[in-house]
């Protein structure tokens, strides 16, 4: 699980965008993304535990020949987008939000695409 | 599991809005949001039930220590936003779809943002 | 699971969208929507499984009597949205993403509304 809530938050500012949404999107099928808490970390590692409790990597007798159908599955279980409203140009999440990569098949680089769209008016 | 499609509904006919997007996004890391059926209120007990099963509060090892790891893990599966499109000022939900907040710590008050973006000319 | 990418990706050219967001909603409360690997068929065949060894439509006492608990159930863990994002109209999908629809209660015809919204100027 790794944070990235403070690079949105830089790109929003730099978009000079007041009021809308944010919707970041992770253009892969082993890793997702989610709005959780960020201040305690055994939050993150208690969520990665109790996903691979409930979908152990081995023994549900996947068919899929790389080993990874878990990690597919947790990333459509957590989704691949996450949208975050804004307002004068600060993401309004709550005081305990931060933005999340989930990473569920090992250390990779991962690409996630920002788009922000205006509303008002 | 708290059903407020009125007063979404509600809101977006103040809106003026024609076409478009309604986006509900909940500034808290213990509740979520879904869409899912409204008619009998078995479905909702039925759902808090299977995620109390699947992820108990206690017994699966968590080291986070304010007993509601499973909160936020539920909270993480279930997402935090949910989109619903409108047209001519209406929802386009379906016949047996609400929108509601699923509450996985305990009573409280929360907050939920909704953003309206318009599609469309 | 109903992959129907190419219906999505032909509806964005003939809007004439430059850039910006494709939502894709599904008007049903026991069918869900996701992106996950289109190549090889046994990622979508493995992911019906594990849900079905999650949460099985028998023997998790639930009191919803149309016997499709289960099917509302991992329709929320799903979503009934999905959100990708497009440039130069073409969706910024990644090499292994394809559109789903997660049929979990029987093979039934079913609608999902495609909303397009421009980002950018």
């Amino acid at each position: 699980m790794v944070e990235f809530t403070e690079e949105v938050r830089r790109k929003l500012k730099g978009s000079g965008a007041s009021e809308g949404l944010c919707v970041l999107f992770v253009r892969h099928t082993t890793a997702g993304l989610t709005v959780n808490e960020n201040a305690d970390p055994d939050v993150a590692s208690d969520m990665l535990h109790a996903l691979r409790t409930l979908l152990p990597q081995h023994g549900m007798g996947f068919r899929h020949g790389e080993e990874n159908s878990d990690a597919h599955i947790k990333t459509s279980l957590v989704g691949t987008s996450v949208t975050v409203p804004f307002r004068d140009g600060e993401l309004l999440l709550g005081r305990w939000q931060g933005i999340f990569l989930c990473e569920f098949d090992g250390g990779r680089e991962r690409e996630v695409v920002l788009t922000i769209v205006s509303s008002g008016q």
